[in-house]
């Protein structure tokens, strides 16, 4: 670090789930006007080229790298942009940034940076099928990478306890192939067995996959990376071939 | 209704927080390649006008109505975009869609119908201030026009058990001033008073302003209908100008 003022600027976007009519403008503009894109690869290839950028491409599993890179670069002076699909304050790269910011260079904090709300993963599955989310719901990783199980236990828990629909992010990897299992077991003993279940696959992409089941006959083989898991309230249910949780609930 | 096919289509879109380069390129399309859409005033005032389409504004406490003209409209053949703000499953029209489905008219479960999902409220709230979202976390609607009271307080007794980041949407209005009190009451017991609350108005508009304290310091008069108000997890903190939550979670 000099004693210079920072030019640079960092902003983290949310390429949508897919699909680019998805992408908002802004993220799209915030995109075109950097000179420097870093982020996982297969969302970088999701946007357009524009001419003299830098592409920054890495792995999915070093975000605290990335976020460390994005913000020396937007040190230095250039114009950043951090890539992550869906909305970036979901289960993306902004929380990662700020922590690179809490632990890093304490210039750091004086940085221009901000964040662009995009498309989260839940919303585009629940599109797919209706309108699951159309209660209170709740939002939960299944990745133990920076938690623990008994975390997940507990939340899980307390989401039947309050009977909220609930979105299951990262359901299923290679490395973890037994959470959403056990997720289901958990659930399975605090709520009846007919509660719509609700695996979709790359929603919001021209690939999109529906599959509805039951929590009694939920299926963890079902998911993998690019799966959202719903599981319902006890008010979901079916009308036509749609999916939806009514406004109201059980008193 | 005739025994003739159904030719209409319905589509609920939402136009996102407020600014047009928030809503996303589909939405725009659907809406602009309706033959009438159906809204709340004010959204619809969002969304250019086409030549030749007709628009059907109402009132914004008449979702159940506003959902069946719709649906007639398209089963007497015409393409009709339901215009919601935000995303349209949030909290929006699109559970209204279906309820009315469920009650109305046999043949509308045949009509082809189907949702674009948005950027909704909590994500713009959550991008103006960092990244509060960045943890596992719960959406709770605090009107009580279509649950109980006591329903609510159950859910906000689990969120707090579960240690989940609050989302409140609807926070208040005219009709209902003292909910959001009794909300930070029952937190204010459950959980540690230094936790950031964060009074996000206007998310995503020109006009957003923020207002960042604690629970212990949270005055409801803060909030009215545009504001969200998002309740952190005990990790949730403040880095520089930034407020985020880790995605790790304390053991």
């Amino acid at each position: 670090m000099t004693g210079s003022p920072l030019t640079g600027s960092l902003v983290i976007v949310g390429t949508g789930p897919g699909k680019a009519d998805l992408m908002t403008p802004a993220t799209r503009d915030a995109i075109a006007e950097a000179t420097d894109l870093v982020g996982y690869g297969p969302y970088l290839d999701r946007v357009p080229m524009a001419p003299g950028q830098y592409r920054h491409a890495s792995d999915n599993r070093v975000e605290l790298d990335r976020a460390r890179h994005a913000l020396s670069l937007a040190a230095s002076g250039r114009r950043v942009a951090v890539v992550s699909g869906g909305d970036p304050g979901v289960f993306a790269m902004a929380a990662a940034v700020f922590e690179a910011v809490e632990s890093g260079d304490p210039s750091w904090r004086s940085l221009d940076i901000r964040v662009e709300p995009g498309v989260t993963a839940m919303l585009a599955a629940a599109a797919e099928v209706g309108a699951p989310l159309g209660g209170d719901f709740c939002a939960i990783s299944l990745s133990d990478n920076l938690k623990s199980w008994s975390t997940i236990e507990r939340r899980l828990r307390a989401a039947a306890e309050a009977d909220f629909v609930i979105a299951l992010y990262n359901p299923a990897s290679k490395a973890r192939p037994h959470q959403l299992d056990k997720a289901f077991e958990l659930l399975g003993n605090l709520k009846a067995g007919q509660i719509p279940v609700l695996f979709v696959r790359a929603a919001g992409t021209s690939e999109a996959r529906v599959v509805a089941t039951t929590l009694a006959r939920a299926d963890a083989a079902g998911a993998d990376m690019r799966t959202m898991v719903i599981v319902g309230a006890s008010t979901t249910r079916q009308v036509g071939r749609w999916i939806y949780t009514p406004r109201g609930a059980r008193p």
